[in-house]
């Protein structure tokens, strides 16, 4: 694994900010890396860019982790589909190439997870993800002019509370995460730009 | 301390998803959540809005204290500057009133972090922090248009790139922060408000 | 009296342009300035502004009473809340120091006063007031977009034409006021800060 | 005189909350009225509009003719074209029709008049000009955004800080004339469609 | 006919490019020119701007009569009036003079065409064309937020498949027109200003 | 090839107005269609989409091809790209599809396509191709506010007038086709997506 970020790490800085990377790394994050690259290929490059400092890494990944991977009433894809879109109203080069691959991934369907980056109304959504993306839009637009009514036509489509606790938190995350990238000029793993197509 | 979150159940849900609380809530969070009362007198509304499943509670407050209270070039009070001014920009009731107590608490100048909520330009900073400020600005409201002439002149003002990652990296939390507040309707304790006045 | 805005004359200036005071001052502007001292505690900064040239003070004065004081429909608190409502989209230092300073004074409720500056919408309004806000915050962000519906939406609501003709100039003056104080770095009193918290 | 505003009224109401007209009207308005007349060949309906109440249209028309008609480094045409250049920014037809009428009066060039209305930038203006319609179009669209920066750009093209108040007070009377007649859908006089063409 | 466009060339250029005429012109451009002499006295200088290659001045007159003057369920007067109101937002100098000359002359009121071009909403516009604006000034401002239900209002409104084709296709060239003609300065003949006042 | 457009036909309209195809097809789009197919494998479906009408179709795609095929400064692959950059900013789903597309296609490099859909800045361009964008940036956002010193930026950066105007052309094209796919929900074709990866 230690080749892959080491590799990584030849191609030249993850972001603009160039802060190395922690030495040496734990085994506990060692282990991370393995898995990711056992699973994924790669050590994705956010993780990287967190790596100068091990707690925020670990805070990172498991706020990360508990917010895409954990049980939800929404699907992973679902998930993903969110933070594709909140990253195409903020045009994040970053999030846009990891979680365009994880749509492409978790679709099966590349030219829909292009759409989806492309604008989402032109993706012929049922009722239900139209009201999601929907809210998404306007939270990302517009958080201060969120207000009952906007809760209650979710509610109205058929999420519980508890889901839009999660549209909110994924919808939200992404606001965060693409503010991070765009600011470090964070660069995406070359190899998210061939998976799945 | 158990006392003080039933006592603010029994105000009413401080989302308007109201998720309840975890029962029986694990020791490890009650200790967490008393070590809140000891420190600031209450427990953050916001943990009690996670506090539904532990997991979540735990990634979020993890996540949280390493980016607000963890060793920074920036003070605890540049990070609350910076909460307070992206939140004025999201018009977030939540993270105004809880973070506006904390500029009080930690600059001891309630009219200057009343400005601060206002409108930072009005509150005669010097050229470090205005440069921060203006950075933290178009961060929120345009992160796409950030590039590196941007980074350049935070270091030209006197930042590292660790400093630019801290400032990128809490101006980002609070696009997020603001952004589950206002989707959820998060009510503030009512006690944020009498702080440090 | 006029030691009161010696006084704060020897704080500087009240606005960026230092435009100074007429001198010497009218028994007339005297007189009203001592009035201000005796209900207020002090002569707001923005007739300072304005005392370069008392006609302008004049003018400017009796345009604002009428408006603020005069017999309406709508309550001086409704006045003073569409003031901070307006300043808060605008994001006007002066302005919501003073009026905010008033909604504590005139509602007897200080987190109320702070809800509204921060956001109108997280302030559990009633139906009325809220369709009132509606109104002036598009009457703010786009007046070219105000249409008959928007009108009759106030009309619904309970309001007369006379109250909307109100609620509209109020709404404009502080279109108006946050200008003026933001093109000239206009400063509040300092003991606006202070009052009815 | 009175003829004229009741023709005007024949015509229909001047705005489309149809407030009316205070009855009678007293000598001293009459007087204005008529003197409105004698100058303009017409009574602006803006000052119809405030007629209801007599005080408002005194507070009003006063406030008014002390901004734009008093003595000013400005001259009356640079402060119409100011009123232009925001009335276009706010698509405001009263004003436009209004203050149109009046820039073409006053430079004797009704192609100019126009070009003001459509985009000032494309009128060919001197350096001056153009920095006082910056300042003016800045403090339209952002009035938050104005910073010390912006006041020395206009003292730096000739603007004393007399004159700089007079810059921020015209272009801050019409963010709220537009929106008073946006509001109400005041409707301007027939006659100043036809006014020095 | 050549001595009214080397007339204008005395003038000066067309654009800030200054890119001159094509030499010799063709007979088939002389013609077209010579026509538009006879019917309009003027030969247009949005013609002129492209006429230093032929080949461009032939597409974009062919384009352009194509869409303003062949059948359509629209009125050469409704196209018109979308040029206005798109080119009103975009405040395009060159295309208000001359379609504001247009709906002039097609409407035969210089008083509702000046009312387009200042906000279409004040024009007091029957049902059917509200909505045709509406959707205009939609696909003007935020054309990735068209959706089926923008459509079916328009079909709701009167308006055939084939007519909403036009509709677009009409406020769609002036977004064109309107950034290649503020992207080169282009200049409007003196002489629009004049036409059916 | 007629084969080519009825089963595309057979997939369902190109867009949501299906205006369908003129019956029958004259020789000579026959034989640009033909055309299209032997060179890219497929008709465009913005042809179909404006097949309902031979005479709008050859307007079209003449003026289209003279923009973006015929001689000029700008390489084609630039063209293509202000065509994206263009498309990315109005959220269009038809044309970043064609035109990411042809990016892929002329730059050999289908990562640099993708980054140029996300977002131009995050692309590493050189200085003359990021004045370019930034002056298409400005004309697709804010077109009234270029003005003589953007067009110097070009100069400076090493543009021609003539090449200036071209940059202009292709960025209003798009904010002109964007429009027109986005009114009508145009479909791209399917094998776009697949071209060039």
């Amino acid at each position: 694994m230690t080749e892959t970020h080491d590799d990584q790490k030849h191609e030249g800085a993850v972001t603009a900010l160039d802060l190395g990377i922690a030495e040496p790394l734990s085994e506990r994050t060692q282990a991370y890396f393995a898995k990711c690259v056992e699973k994924l290929g790669l050590v994705p490059n956010v993780l990287l860019a967190y790596a100068f400092d091990e707690k925020k890494l670990d805070a990172f990944s498991t706020f990360y982790n508990e917010l895409m991977l954990a049980d939800s009433e929404l699907s992973k894809l679902d998930r993903e589909i969110i933070a594709v879109v909140v990253s195409a109203i903020n045009h994040c080069h970053y999030c846009l190439t990891a979680h365009g691959a994880a749509v492409r991934q978790l679709s099966g369907d590349p030219a829909f997870a292009e759409t989806i980056a492309q604008n989402w109304r032109a993706a012929g959504l049922d009722e239900k993800r139209s009201a999601m993306l929907d809210f998404v839009t306007k939270l990302t637009e517009r958080p201060d002019t969120i207000v009952e009514a906007d809760r209650q036509r979710l509610r109205d489509a058929g999420f519980s509370n508890r889901a839009i606790f999660d549209i909110a938190s994924v919808a939200a995350f992404f606001a965060m995460s693409n503010r991070v990238a765009s600011a470090t000029d964070m660069k995406p793993n070359a190899a998210y730009h061939g998976m799945a197509r």
